[in-house]
């Protein structure tokens, strides 16, 4: 057809599309779409339409173009996330009610850390982390615990770089971030102080599900000079309920 | 093409294979997303293997399909609903701490109250909500906060029926239903006794952005012999924070 240009089928496209909003960039023109998507006009502005008409984009008064509501309820209620997210809601809130700063869930998801969710209080301080957003495996102390217990591939994957700093004090050496994954194993949770900012110290621990395996990292950010042992204390409790609530399948 | 059959667009038949996904219908194999979108085999399999290459939809390993994370991720990070969802959950956190019941935040979208969110403790009764589920708009609490503040087309267009039962107190009557949203709009509240479930009682408020606009309901799903005022105080109190934190634009 004259208007596929490299043989991809609609599908990639519709991702290319769909993968030019982001948190900070929620509605956009049908010609900012095509040029950020890297496709023709016409095939832009004719996918665009069609994406419209059926929902999964929106255009408001001003013909600016934006993710649907159907879309987001059609990629949630029968989501893998929102079960996991369910199952951590009860215990995330405890921690964040006592602990009173961010309170995270976190899955891998192509050698990225994927947060599922994030509860904060009006004390809570300072944080990069946002709902369906991602952040580097080796910088945040969710993905440090995601590293640490996942498979041996990945680790070496990661560990071969390029291995990006995010703050000052992020490990960008591979054979210090080795040492850090081995401590992270043996104590079973992560400290992760000044990783992505300065004024913050990440503590996560693992979530395994009814066979052991790590299927999320449960997390708070702190402040930098915040101890870490009652926060601690919380994590551990609440991963092993939620542990137990993903055995009981509803 | 040979395998579009009724000349509709791929992003339909893409709607089609993702409506075949429901809370209650999480995996399904290629062959039964086919028959249940109504697309010919050669066509789903094809469709499937695509969105399954590009990680909307993903395969386990018995070769059965699920929704994929990174269809949520995308449909979430940059939504409406995230913004919406994102501005009522302190509100909504200590509503659901403090009156202990489901705790909840609906939209209008195509004539039917489109659940955002749902808090739950452990204490809390029966509830047939789910996040990212629907509900009539004349049966449930928080549709008819939408349907009392909503424009008078979408009434009359409801009120033209049908209206169906979703249990046994459901106002199917459209006379009674009008006097019904008639006592919502002037008390500036909704109770629903029984109109979902006969053990509950929904009780929704409004909640307005900066313009004035009703813009979602903020409702609790109480036993049906409750008393309604505590959780009518904390809805209210809510609502005001929650359009006051709609103002703020981050």
């Amino acid at each position: 057809m004259a208007n596929s240009t490299s043989g991809d089928s609609v599908t990639d496209r519709l991702v290319r599309v769909l993968s030019t909003f982001t948190p900070t960039r929620t509605v956009q023109t049908a010609a900012e779409i095509g040029r950020r998507a890297d496709l023709p006009s016409s095939t832009a502005h004719r996918l665009v339409g069609e994406l419209v008409d059926s929902g999964l984009l929106e255009r408001d008064d001003d013909r600016r173009i934006r993710i649907g509501v159907k879309l987001w309820e059609l990629a949630t209620r029968s989501s893998h996330a929102l079960r996991l997210r369910q199952a951590a809601m009860p215990s995330m809130e405890r921690v964040q009610a006592r602990i009173r700063e961010h309170t995270q869930l976190a899955i891998l998801e192509q050698d990225e850390a994927l947060f599922l969710e994030r509860l904060s209080g009006p004390e809570s301080g300072s944080n990069v982390t946002r709902i369906a957003g991602r952040l580097p495996l080796h910088a945040a102390s969710s993905g440090l615990v995601l590293l640490a217990f996942g498979d041996r591939e990945l680790r070496e994957r990661i560990l071969a770089g390029p291995l990006v700093r995010t703050a000052a004090e992020t490990l960008t050496d591979p054979a210090a971030l080795r040492r850090k994954l081995a401590e992270v194993a043996a104590l079973g949770y992560a400290v992760a102080p000044g990783y992505i900012e300065a004024v913050s110290t990440g503590v996560a621990v693992p979530v395994r599900d009814e066979t052991g395996t790590v299927v999320a990292a449960l997390s708070v950010v702190l402040r930098r000079d915040a101890v870490i042992e009652p926060a601690l204390v919380e994590l551990h409790r609440a991963a092993r309920e939620i542990g137990a609530a993903l055995g009981y399948r509803r």
